[in-house]
């Protein structure tokens, strides 16, 4: 069994890592921590798991004292994993869920998350856990960097073309999200009589995800010297989901057949991927780890749609998938779940 | 033209009070306070309003110094209005939005609103603004304690079976709510992740409606000494709208017709009580300021349906609706907002 | 391994049947049916189980063909189970998710659905499949009628305090449900325009449901000659969840503690039976089998608060939870479906 | 007073006709036709508007007999207008909203909508009804073809910008619409089990929109030929509302504010168009005919984001605007509708 820890179970990145943890047959989730909560029952803050765990959170330790566990997850607000993760044993794997560690370069860092990173000689260690593109680092590896749901859907619905170095020019990437990506602290923008009527875009030009799609794309495209990606999100008055729509102009001409050809080459063994045809749909994938991909293709313009689960997926789901990788087993062990008809 | 003042008018009551008498033939805004906005435009908080009105919200004056006013309407959060009356120039016709001055008994307001009342002596001037009910008192009126939301919907729906001393035993209101009437700012229970797909019982036994219901359905009705009220509230996952569903058993068996007949003998007249067969909906009744009213009997036991929009019927609606009859304007002057479909 | 198969695969109750039957350890869906799919794959008509099944809809067999099989769902529109059931064999457990063998009185059957029962003698045979209060002789039954939604989150609000003599005079049951209930085939009444902003009462004192509740109830009452029973039902604008809120009138004074007590004697044993402190909430329940329960006590009423899924507990859930018993294995097995959070 | 009749008041646009029309100061609606509910009450298809209005519906006349009325509305399904306008008066004037006359080309017509077009001929007398971009013509029209929902968003944000030849190269407009877009009649994908948690792109590369857009706006631009334009819309889970994400490659860099101070030479006497900082929100227009139009500036892209309500500015609101244009009136007149907040 693998003696799991999560630091910082009381968001919505936690919420789901219980959800998952406390059913993975090899996993034994040893500790919780929510310093605001320290001492209740970890079901008093997440109703849903009343009757199926009977944990409570506890303060966040020394986080030198954790060696007693295989592996701890930090599912903590932007900013605490870099203090945290440097002290961390090195005998103990670690999973970060938060953006403090997926970016390679200082400078990006301080551009987008607006500080100096206090760590970067740790952030070497990390590896970025896009399982299906980075698999085998990542089996390798004692720290990930788990990457941004944003960036999930957007890094997996280009990866094949620009692996295959089929794209040039602009890349418009147009995201939407749901309410929980801004996180269980309520806040002015997740007011429900605001919310539930509203969409809108935000962060134009500025998104932090943008950087770390950059720098995975890079590094698996022959060709992106001669690209650029435009970057938008938006928000949608749904709980769950995110919805890319990638809109790019191909290298040289093809056809809704060839588009598909490629995408099976690329993904027919990846479990977690279904490729659709027509338009996938964030109500298929909710709760879930899958990613449902479609695309369609005219004279100039290839268009490739992702859906996925922002909390799943895009976050607590493949950290798990990242974590069964390092642990060598069934990569998607406790992770099939199936969503729901409605 | 009258000149009016709205206190506390970055609000959800506030709001509405703005979208009606900004298009009130015979009204000018002429202040509009915020206090934590004080020199920004109006429509930077209230977006809707763009292009509509040039109004910059002000500081709170002295209330003293409002003489300029012809009426004062307070939209203020609870408790600061029982500060402010007392100090209004006589001369100012003042409207209430808040449970501040809605309870004669003080007993009663320190049980439900946890505590003493400062100015039970200027609530003597206060006369309840339940419209329909009251018309005569609220045309002599310089004061007005304007309903709750909750309470316009229970008083509207028991009010023909009571005055016609019909009812006997006790009487179960089960009252659902939009998240709006939790007010403009975010907080936990209206946090859009947790809110979008909940349904739940609050206050149970204690919400602070309650008293003003019984005080004015006492007042109307010879037997209510023989009834007792059950009053329970719950959330619904929609922005606008109040649903009261009323359980009655009736002092002698009833027909449908027999109700119906003397639903209309009441309201007939009554150009915001809309009497509807079958269900009223709260869809069509948003934005609006009628109420929908539909009922059911079988032996032993009426039940009434009543919807009504919150923030109009059960606020600002009734607000103006009072206004106008205490400056001698035509009642439903301002007020025909047709709701639309969908 | 237990062959089952479910006829009617295609509407809600086929699709959650597949959601749990898929993951059961000791289960092999082995048919499914849907005249209107024949042939088509499963996940073409539920794309939430894309990569989770290969299966195909088949047609309707002739049901005395079915002896291969170890237990028949029939999930099917009301009023088919009973021209099907008859002629399954013997040998094969039948589980009915539909209305049609739930009343054990004709005149009742005729008055509520509309026309006479064909098949009261097969009728005869089926067992109310409420678990918790009929467990033993599910353990023994061939044939089940599984409860009705509302009737489920009813029956268990009311259990415990009339099993238990404690309830006189008139039990009120203002009862709400999610779109989901109304099926998957569009109509008026779920369109997507005018559902999302509603809340409206139907079905005024003549839901389906309200005789079996009051079959069940007397079976297990004391006294349910000295009680009455209205049972309203309305419309919330969310996909899953019954929400019950139930009013009673205690026998004699009973405290909130002493309420709880007697839940906690009564459930305490019960997994899928979770008592909670204040008001249960249908966003805790969603996507699981888990009944939540509230309660509140005053002078002279006593209020239960119920939420469950509508298409786990209130169908699919408690299918499988009492197939689980008629072949004598652990009663949650495949059932142990974590709500999430948000 | 101008005699309206709207043809096809059952519908969406039928009603926000009539709930703008009912109250328009210088409109009396003399006809409203619905063949199925001929005889009804038309508050009996929308209560929204008991109280306010005592018109029945009628069948649709011989349109030929139709010229007693000033001024014509066909809110009909797409395909049955065209069928219609040539036998209406020429003293008559008319307003279409459905998609049969705005394209003059029989080719693009067919290729879009799939049939031949019987009323080439008379679709030559129809102005495409673009308010702020056709202005003149419509004041002289007597037939418009009044824009849809789409079309209007996409080109007014890209007008000022085109009409000033600064963009070149491929133009991605991604767009986003609530479900009222898809009509009053329930069908699947407007199930509200399956559409109130779902975000999917449809009409890939393929909606009827498209042309007419192109056609709008090659008529403006001097430089269109340079042009290409991908067109994409998706379903947002809300009722009302449509957003548009419009990326351009500038022709030459421009900086945020020249973006800005283009658009208000273009639009700064508009009165239904704001311009706004950052993105407008669908939740600020929703009821109302106001378009809110944002923009951001990178080094080689320029984003427009435009918010409309597909039924007010998108439809009926719209057609309003031109027929007060029609017929000299001051082009606001009935239409100042103010949206709400929340």
């Amino acid at each position: 069994m693998i003696k799991a820890g999560i630091l910082g179970g009381s968001g919505y990145g936690g919420s789901e890592l219980l959800r998952i943890l406390l059913f993975h047959p090899q996993v034994e989730v040893a500790l919780v921590t929510a310093n605001e909560h320290a001492g209740k029952r970890v079901d008093s803050v997440h109703p849903n798991l009343a009757k199926l765990t009977n944990l409570k959170f506890e303060s966040m330790p020394d986080p030198g004292a954790l060696e007693d566990l295989d592996c701890v997850f930090l599912a903590l607000p932007h900013g605490q994993a870099m203090e945290i993760a440097p002290s961390l044993p090195r005998t103990v794997k670690a999973i970060d869920l938060s953006g403090d560690f997926r970016l390679n370069d200082a400078a990006k860092f301080k551009q987008f998350y607006g500080r100096e990173h206090p760590a970067m000689e740790a952030q070497r260690e990390f590896v970025y856990g896009l399982t299906e593109v980075n698999r085998n680092q990542i089996k390798e590896a004692t720290r990930i960097a788990n990457p941004g749901c944003f960036a999930t859907a957007l890094e997996l619905g280009l990866f094949p073309l620009l692996a295959s170095g089929l794209v040039k020019g602009k890349i418009i990437a147009d995201m939407k999200t749901g309410s929980s990506g801004s996180g269980a602290k309520a806040a002015a923008n997740t007011h429900h009589p605001k919310r539930a009527n509203s969409f809108y875009a935000y962060k134009v030009f500025e998104h932090q995800h943008q950087p770390e799609v950059e720098q995975l794309l890079s590094s698996v495209s022959p060709q992106w010297s001669q690209c650029s990606l435009v970057f938008q999100v938006h928000s949608i008055p749904v709980v769950r989901g995110i919805f890319a729509s990638i809109y790019v102009t191909p290298a040289k001409p093809m056809t809704h057949d060839e588009v598909g050809n490629l995408f099976r080459e690329f993904y027919s063994n990846e479990f977690f991927i279904r490729l659709v045809e027509g338009s996938p749909d964030i109500n298929w994938v909710k709760n879930t780890n899958f990613v449902d991909i479609g695309w369609a293709a005219s004279d100039d313009t290839v268009i490739v749609f992702v859906a996925l689960d922002n909390l799943v997926k895009g976050a607590a789901g493949q950290a798990v998938q990242n974590m069964n990788l390092m642990f060598g087993i069934e990569e998607r062990t406790g992770l099939v779940l199936p969503g729901s008809n409605p």
